[in-house]
């Protein structure tokens, strides 16, 4: 498996995969009913920001993660980031390796934490992989995601230094 | 005091007050060199989102709040809003009442809770204003504000149901 950044052709191969997710509603707290057009638009990020994928040997994309600053001015400093992977392709680490890939490249770029805002707390899976890589829950609020089998679920804030 | 919804001329009042909070750096997580055009852009939001004012007997203006969708898709039932008041005007309640203003008009627009997403910990006021009104500190982010006299300081995650 290979990380590196996302180019502009490979939105067609990440489309599929990352409609199917938002669609199914039940991990991210984006528009459901997103289009294709504004699903590149969120997800394919130009520098400062950054999105990149993961390929296996043939080339294949497993993965995809974007990161960028939480916040502008004086909370600059704190990144965000977010990851999909190919349910296709689950199992076989590349949820660990899109979020190890992310602690690298937002250390490098001088960000001092990663933050994410909004992990839904039945994404048990995803609160996991997190904490094992050296996140922590710093917050949780309740009943903010409307799930779509759970109904009102709690996100959680998960935080880790760089 | 009178609390009613922006309209576009009230811009003019607000940009010097806005400007002076947010050049100030301590309070606010948006960027400190933010121009006139970018600010009303910012802050003067239209429907569903929604901006008001506190005007004074005369029509002046002495504060103003804005209020939101905290995210879009599932998460879509949470608020989350904003408010300043002009310094040469605190001590009035002013602050107090804008934050009941958007209480009463985050509950008639069907949100289910509000939710603020970075409250400075030194600004102290804000906090004890926020739990007074029935919020709680439900989350921490350790470092994640760069105060210009205080260095980094923590960030609040503030949150009321409605």
């Amino acid at each position: 498996m290979l990380i590196r950044e996302a180019v502009s052709e490979d939105w067609r191969s990440i489309w599929p995969f990352f409609h199917a997710i938002v669609a199914a509603g039940d991990t991210f707290a984006y528009p459901t009913d997103l289009t294709e057009g504004q699903g590149r638009e969120l997800w394919m990020l130009s520098a400062p920001k950054h999105t990149a994928v993961a390929v296996d040997e043939s080339g294949e994309i497993l993965g995809t993660a974007n990161m960028y600053a939480n916040r502008p001015g004086n909370g600059a400093h704190i990144a965000s980031a977010s990851y999909m992977v190919d349910p296709r392709r689950s199992g076989r680490g590349v949820g660990r390796a899109l979020v190890e890939y992310s602690l690298e490249w937002t250390r490098a770029a001088g960000f001092r934490a990663i933050q994410f805002n909004a992990v839904v707390e039945t994404n048990v899976h995803a609160v996991r992989l997190y904490e094992s890589l050296g996140f922590k829950i710093v917050g949780t609020v309740p009943e903010a995601f409307n799930h779509p089998t759970e109904g009102y679920v709690a996100l959680h804030i998960m935080h880790r230094s760089l």
